[in-house]
Formats: C-alpha cells, sequence, structure tokens
C-alpha cells in the first residue's frame, strides 16, 4: 500500500467572506488541491493524465462543514479511495485544522474517465498500469491525523 | 405562494478551467447566487439577514454534474425548498442551459441560522415575519423551465 | 461609433472578504467580464475569437480602487479603448456604483493578440474586420454613468 | 535585514482558464500570498494586524506577465519594498518558475493603513514597533532566485 502524505493547505485572505470564515466553495477546491496531490504522489498526475488524454472530470460533489475554518489557520486535507471499479472513482476527503487535527469538513467527489474523444473509457482495459496505481491508493485515512482509521 | 424567477448568470472566462468548461467549484457558486436572489426576491435578502444579526452557514453541499456548462454560455438557476422547520433549512437547485433549458447540474445546500452571538436559534422563534418568509417560498422548481414539476 | 452599454454586476457574497468588502482580485476578474459583454456587443465575442484560432491574453493589469465596494451592491463597468494599432490594445475600465454613480475603481488591460500557433500576430492585417470592430469601440468611457466624458 | 523566504505555490487546477494557462487574476491573488507570508515571517501578520484593530486595504494594484504559468509548474513569489513611509506602503513582486528561475510576472500593490474606525493612520506614530518591522523588510528581491539584485 502506498505511503501518502496530507495535503497541507495554509488559509488564504481571498477564501474567506464577510463572514470571517473560508467561504464553503474553498472546500470543493482542497479536494481537488489534495485530489491533485495524491495523484502526484502516486505517479499519475493530472498533467500526465491530461498528456496520456485521459480527463477525469467531477460527476457528484458531497461536503459536510462541521467546523468553520478561519484566515490564519493552516488545514490539513486527506483523502482516500471509497469506491473504485476502473470506470466509476469515488474518493473522500477529510479536512483537518492542522494546529490540533480536528474535522472540519468531510466530503466525496465522484468521477469517470474520458478518452481523448470524450468518450468514457475503462481505465482498467485502456490504461492498466494506471489502474493498478488507483488501486494501491489507501481506502481509509492515514497520515497526519490522531485519529487513523485503520 | 410567491413567484420566484430564476437567477440568469452568465458563464464567465474566469470560471473555466483547462479542461475548456466550468470549473465545478462554480456550480456551488451559482447555488449561492441563486439563493441570494430569491432571499432578494422574498424582501429578507442576506444584507438584511445580517443586519439583523442573522447568520445562515452552508452546512452542507451536493452537486449532481449531468452536463458540462461552457463559456459563451448562459444559465439559469433555480432554487425551491427541499425541508424546513425554522431551524434548519434545505434548498435545492437547478442550473439549466438557457439555450435549450437542459438541466446540466442539480443541488442542495443545508443551513442553519446563528444569532448575533454566533449560536443556533430558531427563525420560527425569534424571527417570525422572516420564518413566514421563507415559507412561502416555491416548493419545487417553477418559472423559467421548459418541465416546471408543478 | 458604436453605441457599448455597461456591464451590470451584482456583487456576490463569495467576492466577500473578511475585511467585509469585495476582495480586489474580483476588480480585475470585472474588467474581464466588461470585456467579454462589449466584444460580445460588437459582434466578436472571445468564443467566436477563439473558434478562429484568435487568442488575447492579459499581459498587462492596473487597478486604482477609490472605494470598497460592498454585498448588497450593484456595480456597472464600463470599457472604452485607450491605444489600438491592430498588434497591441490597451483598454481602460470604471468601476461605478450603481446607486449613485460614484466611481468605485479604476483600471487598464493590456492585451496582444496570438494565432493558431500561439504566435503573436496583426489583427490589421489578418483579421481585417475584427481590426475595424475594434476600432469602432469607444475612445472614452460613454453609457451609464451621470459624468461621461465625451 | 530581516530575511524572507519566498512564498512557494504549487499551480492549481482551479487556478486554470480554457487557454490553458493560469487565469491572469490569480497573479494577484499570489501576491496577496507572499505578502501574508513575509508579513507572518516578521512576526505581524494580517491576523495579528486586525486583531490589533489594524487593516491595510489594497489601494493600487499593477502587474506585468511576461510569461504563462500552467498546471503542474510551481512558483516561487518574492516580494520587497518599494515604498513605505508608515502611512503609505507599496510593496514589489516577482513570480519565478520554481524548475528554472524564470520570472513569468512582476507587479506591485499599494496599502494604506486604517484603524478600528476604518480611517487612515499612520503606523510610525499609531504603532512603532509595527511600523519598525516593516522598515526592516528588504528593499530589494532576495531570496529564491538566482539573479538576486543585491
Amino acid at each position: 500500500m502506498q505511503t501518502i502524505t496530507p495535503w497541507i493547505h495554509k488559509v488564504q485572505y481571498y477564501e474567506t467572506d464577510q463572514m470571517q470564515v473560508v467561504h464553503h466553495s474553498n472546500f470543493i477546491r482542497w479536494f481537488e488541491e489534495c485530489r491533485v496531490h495524491i495523484l502526484d504522489e502516486i505517479g499519475y498526475g493530472y498533467d500526465q493524465l491530461e498528456a496520456a488524454g485521459i480527463a477525469s472530470p467531477v460527476l457528484t460533489i458531497e461536503a459536510k462543514i462541521g467546523k468553520s475554518v478561519h484566515f490564519g489557520e493552516t488545514v490539513k486535507i486527506r483523502a482516500a479511495i471509497e469506491k473504485f471499479d476502473g470506470i466509476r472513482l469515488t474518493l473522500k476527503y477529510e479536512v483537518l485544522r492542522e494546529s490540533d487535527d480536528v474535522v472540519c469538513c468531510t466530503g466525496k467527489t465522484g468521477h469517470c474517465f474520458l478518452g481523448a474523444d470524450g468518450r468514457p473509457i475503462s481505465l482498467k482495459r485502456k490504461f492498466p498500469e494506471v489502474y493498478e496505481a488507483f488501486l494501491a491508493l489507501p481506502k481509509d485515512f492515514v497520515g497526519g491525523g490522531e485519529n487513523d482509521h485503520q
């Protein structure tokens, strides 16, 4: 099983809104930051997938915000695979406040894979090494949190 | 029942990403644009709520993206109340391509209400007129789409 | 001289920051909204330019923010041509608060034109009709403001 | 003279636009990321300034984009003080591609300082330690680039 480090994000001023907290749309962007990070870690970054003609659009988004995040804080985002069959991929995420590992937000994104012609493909059949690399991603959150679910 | 018009949004260049489509995080922002719009329409805009010391943070987010949206297109966003008991509010949304009323994205956001001290309040007890105004919001999508579910 | 209408923008909650005003980066985005709008008005929208293989990247940005803009306000953005020789284009902008026509922000963006191969082109030589259309854009702000400089 | 490290930013997918490059508005946001970073480094972070009742709004923005920045790249942003008299502050910035230290963008932002009542203040008179700390910021770009101008 590949070791995956959490993605560290320093909260930016432009991410706040006038409620004095991070605007909720940024959690969705942080999920993407983490997704990009873990693909980089397994050696199949988005840029390489795109160079290979593979796109992986977001089909579904879910987020639950339990605690507001503030400017001046740093967060860790962790991802794990919830479901993957080579055609559909569901990732899950946790956003933790770095100072005390409190989980502020959890969420999921669902993806398919498109080939160069924009039509859905099976990673398993068309890009077996990429498929294998994805399979090696952790199924549960590990690294970076006190309460790892192993 | 209050008549509510859809929110019209012209897709902006800065909303696209290098997949040549609108970045998915913008759907969450468009939900907010529509939410702000319908509150304005019922006479209780966010700015007025905030002036009255009421905040309404986003607790949950859901979105399903069925069709990509592109620069050069205009979309209509419609909202309706899925659930409201004075303490929790769930809104649902539809993003339609204006040219042909195709639904590109659907979603939901869940909210609570906080008073000036940052603690949850019951709109029903504390702000009965706001509560009544929210109750008058449509329970299903109406206006602006060919396939209104009435 | 082509008549150009100002671009109307309702300030969004996600555009605010915790200083309770619109984050300054949005003025740059609003300049783009207006630029896209006036190109649509002269019949050469960005999407059409891109379809013709013309890109028009931003090379320089300038903005002066004189008054903060707030959530709940609506602004008008007006553009005019400061300089255009078929190779380089400089546009200037004014952001006015709609309620009282107070100018909140002024700015400029500088552009070149790239062909399908990503190299600079002369609009005048390669796309004379587009060149002519750009020439017809107003040289000073007109429409939508009390203090038009004519 | 305080040592200041450059701010490292990994380009995010949501920062790209359909021209396949980073949208220009993000340079303005990166300037802010760097500004926040160097204030943290000198021990007077934005959050501390705000806690002390000091706001520092952006009055002017300038940027020159010489090279496009792409997804998959990492950039370093460096800042230095161009002018500071305790009342007005002008910072200058350089965005360098990390892989080869090529300068992709340069820029400036101008600021004033507001007290808790929203009126301009002299840092020098009202917050002499903050004034001294700002004075200690480098006057030219140092650190993180091959071609340091020392």
